[in-house]
Formats: structure tokens, sequence, C-alpha cells
């Protein structure tokens, strides 16, 4: 099953987002993103009982899918080849950053880029599991069960932010990894039981071009031993949302290095499931 | 003037918190905390003609003083003997970190040690300044105009969850500074007119023994320069807190290392002010 976070066209960013049951370009709807995220075993049962849809795609505003209080936790080098080609080591355990949700925007959002970052930004194709239970202490099993289910994430960077931050001798990338826009998320979410998190097809296109091709069975640490590492220390909530680390192809790790300039256009996709697709823009 | 965050008492979490004016125990109610973001210059000037108030402080139940959105920055090594009591050198621009707005709680709420810092946690008291204004490339001045006033924050961190990530060629602090509960914040403001942000007094006490005083005074990067260097790449927004580093005497830099377990209390203060206490309970 598909879900999809939306507003009614012209209805603003103001009134909260709803979310539905997506199938063959018609929408179903459910409740409120906040009620959704307080009871979702609920609603999914109700979810599995409505009739197909009447609401257009085409007549809805994307919107992102999960609350403004959500922690975003991304993985770093999770893939063993993005580290390779980054220059950095596969750890040991997962690496994890923060980033904000406010960061987070829809496919079409154009993303500005900022003075800081005069060469661009960088792409990141990214599995995204989103909470659907709160989580503590889970075992493997427990953590598969505590996913609602699965978009895309494109963990846009600023490098010039995150080199420089790497200078110090406890560099963090709060700066680099939170430019304002830089989290283009799908609206659209595969609901756990409809998609394998460990076969999947990640793929990014810049102006058309194939520059991420790679696949979550290649991910280092799983969706289900990040979960059980992260809930050991801290505790997840419905919405919070787990960004698994990119594979490789970025353009940090190419030879020269290519970053995305204003005029250019990135699409990330977990193939078979949803398309994010953002333009980047100059900042002013 | 000082400000203050509340919900009616019995009101539970539910509802969004308020915010008035606090002058001799009486609280003026003022609007929605949402609502005050929104137009912070409006309502303070009309915060500046209310009457005393009739709301007895021992009335409400205290708020968190920023919405669920806010972005928490945190700054690393700000001051140079905390840097020195760490081992880590005075970095040359503000090093800095990211904290999720629901690791924030009032003073009063028992902060949980996990099963992953069995030795405790750690503490530091910091000056908060809270964003009044939507700030962006902002030169110095407009730097601190864009400063709504000022609080106190307990950067709780869990030491064995940030040496680990140490360990790592790129560690991130994710997770040793947003331990659950692990941010307390005064829910009182004392707007930016009525307390000067480079000359005052921050205390910390353990089970009532003086951990840490310090004075921003020593502070490596002022209020203002902070809030340049971060608005050079990222925009900041009503209500976004930034948490401007902590003096020495934390519990990482003693000799031998001491933490706060169950049991204790630790109370952080800018002195004149606001206090935060939190009794520190084990976790289940």
């Amino acid at each position: 099953m598909h879900l999809i976070a939306y507003r009614p066209a012209n209805a603003g960013v103001e009134p909260e987002a709803d979310i539905g049951v997506l199938a063959d370009g018609l929408i179903a709807p459910l409740t409120s993103l906040g009620s959704f995220y307080k009871d979702t075993d609920g609603w999914l049962t109700q979810a599995r009982t409505l009739r197909k849809g009447s609401l257009p795609l085409a007549d809805v505003t994307l919107a992102v899918p999960v609350p403004p209080s959500a922690k975003i936790i991304c993985v770093a080098i999770n893939y063993v080849e993005h580290g390779k080609e980054g220059g950095l080591p596969t750890p040991p355990f997962p690496n994890l950053f923060a980033r904000w949700a406010s960061t987070l925007v829809t496919s079409g959002t154009p993303v500005p880029v900022p003075s800081t970052e005069p060469d661009g930004i960088d792409w990141e194709v990214e599995l995204a599991a989103i909470i659907g239970k709160p989580l503590l202490e889970a075992n493997p099993e427990q953590a598969l069960d505590g996913v609602l289910g699965y978009t895309v994430f494109n963990d846009l960077s600023g490098r010039a932010s995150q080199l420089q931050s790497m200078t110090l001798s406890t560099g963090q990338w709060a700066l680099g990894k939170n430019l304002d826009g830089s989290g283009p998320v799908g609206s659209i979410i595969a609901t756990a039981d409809s998609i394998d998190p460990a076969n999947t097809r990640l793929t990014t296109r810049v102006d058309g071009e194939i520059m991420q091709d790679g696949t979550t069975a290649d991910m280092v640490f799983s969706v289900g031993q990040i979960i059980e590492f992260i809930t050991r220390t801290i505790s997840l909530q419905p919405g919070d949302l787990i960004a698994t680390g990119t594979p490789s192809g970025v353009g940090f790790g190419r030879n020269p290095r290519i970053y995305a300039k204003p005029g250019s256009v990135i699409e990330v996709a977990v193939q078979g499931i949803v398309a994010v697709t953002n333009p980047i823009v100059a900042r002013g």
C-alpha cells in the first residue's frame, strides 16, 4: 500500500497536512498527519478497508510526510563504495548525524545555494525509513516491526561547510548537512509490507544524467541493525525518519568534483515507488 | 522584561503552550506560543502595555519556550578553559552541533539515564539565545537585533555515547547530545533589552554543590559573532535556540570523572534570571 501526505490545492502551508491512500493516481483521504502518527496501526487497519479514492493526485499539493517535531537521523558512510570514494573507512557501528526537520521539502521545491557554497550542492540518494511506533531498546524483530514504511530522501550536502567543519578536531556537520531546503523527501510512503528495504534500487539523475545507481543490498548496516543501535541509547517516536545512507556516485567522490549549480535539476528515486525532483537555484 | 512559557495547570501537554509577561510571581497572559513567534515585535510592543498580571506562577505548568520545529544549535568549546579541561583546542570558528527540539524539557522533568551511559550523565550550563526574527546573512548589528531574549540551558551529555562516536574518523555527536530529556531549558526568557549576554554569571549545582561557576565574558565567540557565522550559510527562524557553550567544571573534565547518577539533582542557572532543576532517574 502507498500512503501520501498532501494538502488540498491552494490550501497554503498553514493547515496541517493530510494523509491518504494513493492508488492509480487517486487519493482516498484518511486523516490529518498529526492524528495519523498518534495511532499508525489503527489508521493502517482503517486504510485497508477504504474504497479506491476519488481525489486526483493532480488536484493536491504534496506535503512533507513527517511532523515538524520529527527527529531526522542520518547514517554516514553506510555503503562501502561511498566510503571509498570519500576516502573514509567503513565505521564499525552506525555513524549517526542529526538533521532538523525544518530542512525537509517536497518534490518541486527550489533549493537555494548559499554564498558559502560557491561550487554548488552535492546529491545523496537514500532510502528513508519512517518510524510508526515508539521504540526503545528494540530487538531486531521489534525494530523492523516499528517501521511504518519507506520513501526516498535526498541528503543534499554543502561540502564546503562540511569540509570546513572537518578541519576541527571534533568537527560536526551541523551546517553542511542542514542547508535551507536541503532535505527533499518523498510524499509517498510505501508501507513496510510492500517493499524489501534490503533489495531496493536507488538512483540519482542530475539534469537527466545518471549519477548514482545503487542497491540497498549493499548497505553496511541494515535498517533493523540501525534502529537496534539507535534505540539502545535514545527512543524513536512515530514520525521520526532515518536516512539510511547513500551509495557511491556523489559529486564529492568524482575527479574533478562536480556539484549541482543554480539551473540544475536533481531527481532522486526509489525505483518503482517514488521520485523526487528539485531545481537548484541562486539564493535571494 | 521577563516572558514565561506556560500552560494552565492540569491542561496536560496537548494544548499549545501560552506565553505571558512575568513580574513579581504573577503572569499577565499574552498569546499562544505559535502566535507569538509569528510576530515577536508586535507582541513585545503589546506586552509592554499590559498591566501587572493576576495569574500566580504557582497555578501554571511550565512549558518549553520554543516551538517543536525549532532548530537547537549548540556551540562546542566556546570557553577556553572548557576546551582545556576536555583536552580540546579552541576552534578558530564556531564549532556547531545539532540537537532536536524534542529533547527539550522544563525544570522539574525527570531525566532518565540510558543503559549505554552506566556512569551517568554530565552537566553543561549554557546561556541560550532565542531568535525573534528571520535572519540570513546578518551583520553583527542585525544579528543581535534578531535575538528575542535569553534563558538558561543544560546541555546534558551522554559522554560514553559521545566518546564512542569520537572513535570514528568523522564521528558525530548525534546520540550523546540528544539523550531523551537531555535538554532542560528555562521557561523564563529575559528579553534582550534586559540582560547583557556578554556579562552574565552561569552556575551549575549538583546535589547542592557548585560544579560550574563562570561568566559569559569568557566566551570565545560572542552571541553576535555566532549568529553572523551561522547565517552566512543557513537561515535562522523565530523560535530557533542557540546554546552558546559551557564554561569549565563539567564532570568529564575532572580527575576522576564524575557524572550525575540516578538520585542526583542538577540545577543550572543564569544568575538573577532563571534556574532550572532536574532530577536524574533510572530509565524504565
